[in-house]
């Protein structure tokens, strides 16, 4: 019977980053309709500036500002019509003081124009003359050329993750393809003697498979790929062999599910078996979450989690989280937003523990309030009912009700 | 030239949500690792007890948790082990008082034990007798029967979003395949005669198309199947032709890109030509997004977007997205959790009209500032810099710098 040595969060996070520090991540070209949510692989320049000219932003005519100088309701300016910007066209005209141009929204300013006066504020008497009835400043009404983006200037950087926003930037820059980091992908292995497969029939004493289900769409949310291996169970031999396949295989390894000791043994067995370093973590200071282990064989990271649904997903999103993100070359190193909330009840927590602990956030006039969900540590309900986790962290002995915690939202993603 | 009467946010709101009320949303069944941010369909019950026995958490031995009264470092407490759980089996023994029987973490709790004594709480002189060095409480160490979710329990409500944790119960609970809504299928045609495709070469006085690339992945964010229907120029006729067959093919459809005034009325003729009630909403009384057109042709929904990409992209978070979670079924009805953070500068807004004004979101010290992005309203840089959005509502003339405002993030999902 072992007794863990648990490492602290901090240096476990430290040992997953470092141990990862060298490898290479390889990129494909996607179409930008496919590149929502994946990781830029290269820095991404305007190869134009946006817009190319400079356009109006209302329908009206296009002016030397100047020329409008003093005019108002009271006393117009007249202008001479020279003609119209057509919509999508190259302007050709060029004005002189005194002329105006017809102008739709987004069309192309003339030369010489330097503003564009809006339709509301003028007069027509006739085809070929025009009343101004107010002034407009010098770049009134219109965007300039390279206002929104310059020539050369950084549009996505290179591990960044591609947001809808993203996308529409590079359309304006004419980024039909870009080069993203391939997907992760991430074989799961199930184990357990006491576990049965979703869809078999299930014996008295026999529990289902969830964690490869809950890792598997957490993972899926991460953006990897994922590839569940199926239930490993009864000899070491059959592990250890589905495991050199999945090390084989996948760019990183999940094993979930065995929560009896016996299955950690295997899984320290198997790890270091497979190659070196081996194991790097064998227990860690965090509830729940405690009998993780993090090795790597020949430069392939694996995970072994705790049975325990809550404290897997618990170690997915703290620990696993930090290696697929380093391993899908994303490198925006924001701290996630927790939402500021008024704790509910006392939590204790024991100092030297990293503590995680769901919440259910509500909103009263204006103010969050995070419960804790309350329940024995192993239920899977806990999960399914939280919006978010706080963190103890491990210089704490608890927190009091009414004290403010910062609530990370389990469906946010930052 | 046409002068706007436009509507509120909030009776846009409504406008919307009433008409979709009737809608039928078909469903269809998916295997439970495709179910990921899907919507549930119906209610989903547990068809067993959670756990379906009572299971100890720790390793140990299950015992009386009465014969254990008084034990200590002290004064152990002797029993007998009468033999071993076997991890996945069912346990055929039966414990009476004085019995002892060794038990894997998620071992099946034997008939007569209500609790568990842990290992490191034990000493073993021999392979039949314990001494048992600490109390345990009934039911200590133990997840009982149905302790997680008892049979009949909704575990995933109709018209709820499935997430990892709902992925996890849905597994635990045996269900391989669920029913949920079908995607809602989005066609987006792209109209403005300055408009040129992306892989397209762009001759002066051109722009890209933005908006179908940023509106189609912001709608396969929500979780739609999008398609881009390309360009339309020139002719109602044509543009007539490609609305009716997008309102033939896909259940929603968003025209984008036609920011003047001869786009925007195409718009509203071809929803009044194909089909009743036609154009419901003509300008709205919100910035950046006011000239948004709605409609019905026939049951499907069409919105007409505005032309630039900030406003087109805030009319699809704050109009659109209520039409699509409506046909995708969502019935969550939660406000969604914005961040308070300190507004950086003052912000100007006319009463009646809601404005929505990007911001970066930066922490210091704990505390948040919103700082909003400055520039013209046609700027797609505004939408890519940003990290949220904040509201000013309709009855507001603005807000003053240090005033406490909430940042609904971009990347949330409520």
């Amino acid at each position: 019977m072992e007794f863990f040595q648990c490492m602290s969060l901090k240096e476990a996070q430290h040992v997953i980053v470092e141990s990862l520090k060298k490898r290479t991540i390889f990129s494909e070209t996607v179409h930008l309709i496919n590149a929502l949510g994946r990781i830029a692989a290269v820095d991404v320049v305007a190869k134009n500036d946006l817009p190319p000219f400079s356009r109006s932003t209302v329908d009206g005519f296009a002016v030397q500002s100047a020329d409008t100088f003093g005019a108002s309701e009271a006393a117009s300016s007249l202008f001479s019509i020279i003609g119209e910007v057509s919509m999508g066209e190259e302007s050709k005209m060029e004005i002189f003081p005194g002329n105006a141009v017809a102008i739709p929204t987004g069309g192309m300013l003339p030369v010489g124009a330097d503003a564009v006066v809006m339709v509301e504020h003028v007069e027509q008497p006739d085809s070929k003359n025009l009343l101004v009835l107010r002034m407009v400043a010098p770049g009134e009404n219109v965007i300039e050329k390279g206002e929104d983006v310059q020539v050369g200037a950084t549009i996505i950087k290179q591990g960044q993750s591609i947001g809808p926003q993203h996308i529409g930037m590079l359309a304006a820059c004419g980024y039909a393809n870009i080069s993203v980091y391939k997907k992760l992908e991430v074989g799961i292995i199930s184990t357990g003697d006491e576990l049965v497969g979703i869809e078999e029939p299930i014996k008295f004493g026999q529990i289902r498979d969830v964690n490869s289900y809950a890792l598997g769409a957490l993972l899926l949310e991460m953006g990897c790929a994922v590839t569940q291996m199926g239930i490993v169970k009864d000899s070491y031999e059959k592990f250890l062999s589905v495991l050199s396949k999945a090390v084989d295989t996948y760019q990183l390894v999940l094993i979930s599910g065995g929560s009896s000791v016996g299955a950690r043994d295997y899984t320290v067995k198997a790890i270091d078996a497979l190659g070196t370093p081996g194991v790097l973590i064998h227990g860690i200071a965090v509830k729940p979450g405690k009998p993780t282990i993090f090795g790597m064989t020949n430069d392939v990271p694996v995970f072994g989690l705790p049975g325990h649904p809550a404290a897997a997903m618990t170690v997915c999103k703290q620990l696993v989280k930090i290696a697929v993100r380093k391993l899908m070359g994303f490198e925006q190193n924001v701290e996630p937003f927790g939402i500021p909330a008024c704790l509910a009840r006392n939590v204790a927590s024991a100092p030297g523990r990293d503590d995680f602990i769901t919440v259910k956030l509500t909103k009263e006039n204006g103010t969050y309030k995070a419960t804790p969900i309350l329940g024995k540590s192993g239920l899977i309900r806990i999960m399914a009912q939280a919006d978010g986790t706080i963190h103890i962290p491990a210089d704490k002995s608890g927190i009091y009700s009414g004290e403010i915690v910062e609530v990370l939202l389990d469906k946010q993603e930052d």
